[in-house]
């Protein structure tokens, strides 16, 4: 089976040109079969704030209206994505952006109405896995704003990153042999928040409940283990979660980041 | 020779979304294979001026500097390409949408400093039509913004909408049966710019010159026809100037707009 990574890149990162060069170096230099997913970092807010948009956020998510959908259509799907894009073009990487819509690569649903409205929010629905794999054996290394789309209404969708990159991974698991990398601004998932070296080298299943017990892992760490974890049972071969500066060394012998292994 | 489509859509159309709706309508059910080119319209200048960005024209084109490199990188990579490719995936139609820079389809240098420095803005060095003709084949119906990329640098460059059109046409018509089809607000090209009925149905390169040295084609028209003509004598088979709302009769019996054929 042939190896694919996908590799999902935080807002943190994003929002810092240097960083986001050196990651960018380090991602075109892996030789595999690749596809990064990126998030939306702070200029979104940033961009919202100078046209008059106030920025809402509940637990983490942007509450996006239609001028909100407009502002993360702009900076995810444009300035960041094409940033990105050039940048890897710059450095021999054969890049193409996408968002859901482009070749309807990522179909999603409008979230329902609960007790919270997010406005134009998708939750991922299909992975057009046949598409994306025909890109990748066509030499191009996609990359993935966070944005879905409803094909019944064509509208575009604000989207979350860490479930995209997941999603994307559990649908190409059937094809590839994928290791799903998470980078970020700390070095794994932490036995000590204070302690930024306090890297737990590997977690499975069953000490990520204890952990979770003991409290150990807590609050935004959460959310993206469950994700992780859900895609190691659903035939992703292996989760990463490491420092972007250490993608290289994570990705090609494992001696970095927080490896996720099933039991 | 299998038959293409070169489209380029205008800025006023872009501007107007009831129009926009109608024209992708037309371009979705036109069967044969095809390629969009956008304009940007309105949009960028008036989200700059509520970013406090100020705009600068010069004959019609766009000073940008880095601050508006970044607005029309917002604006018509994310905005309004992704809105056309959301829209045209609603109706159907597999649309993908490009920059330049996406599989480095248009490659571009930055535009010399003269007398007038443009800034950011490119003029196209390469189409890479072996890859923009694996996507038609693969189904797919490029959507490509007025961005071009500079690739020794990474850098995004904005770009004039009618000439990239011409360029791609151009560079595909060693594969193709290319008709290249400008659309925009006029039903053609006119003898009297005061009746819009008064469409020239055909101009050959003799007429043309006797109408400008007339004066009766005149202004904004001329780089737009001068395009098209070169267009034609590098192996376009059709060039075809018409209304954004007559794109279905002008392409299929060629009974709307302005036909420009050889001599």
């Amino acid at each position: 089976m042939e190896k694919l990574l996908v590799i999902k890149i935080g807002g943190n990162v994003i929002d810092n040109p240097e960083a986001l060069d050196r990651f960018l170096s380090s991602f075109a230099s892996l030789p595999q079969h690749k596809i990064l997913i990126h998030g939306g970092g702070k200029i979104a807010t940033q961009v919202a704030e100078k046209l008059g948009i106030e920025t809402l956020m509940v637990d983490g998510r942007r509450i996006t209206d239609e001028a909100m959908l407009n502002v993360v259509t702009m900076v995810y799907g444009g300035l960041v994505n094409k940033t990105i894009v050039g940048k890897l073009q710059q450095k021999d990487s054969n890049a193409i952006g996408l968002t859901g819509a482009d070749a309807a690569v990522i179909k999603a649903r409008k979230r329902p109405v609960k007790e919270i409205d997010y406005g134009f929010v998708g939750d991922v629905a299909a992975v057009n896995s046949d598409q994306l794999s025909a890109f990748l054996h066509g030499g191009l290394v996609p990359i993935i704003a966070p944005l879905t789309f409803d094909p019944a209404s064509g509208s575009m969708l604000n989207t979350n990153a860490d479930t995209m990159a997941s999603s994307v991974a559990v649908a190409l698991a059937a094809q590839f042999e994928v290791n799903l990398v998470y980078c970020f601004e700390k070095k794994g998932v932490l036995s000590d928040p204070t302690n930024d070296d306090a890297v737990i080298p590997q977690i499975a299943p069953s000490a990520y409940q204890a952990y979770k017990a003991e409290g150990v892992i807590n609050k935004g760490m959460i959310p993206k283990l469950d994700n992780a974890f859900a895609a190691l049972q659903n035939g992703v071969a292996k989760v990463t979660i490491c420092h972007a500066d250490q993608l290289a060394t994570a990705v090609n012998d494992g001696s970095a980041g927080t490896q996720l292994i099933n039991e």
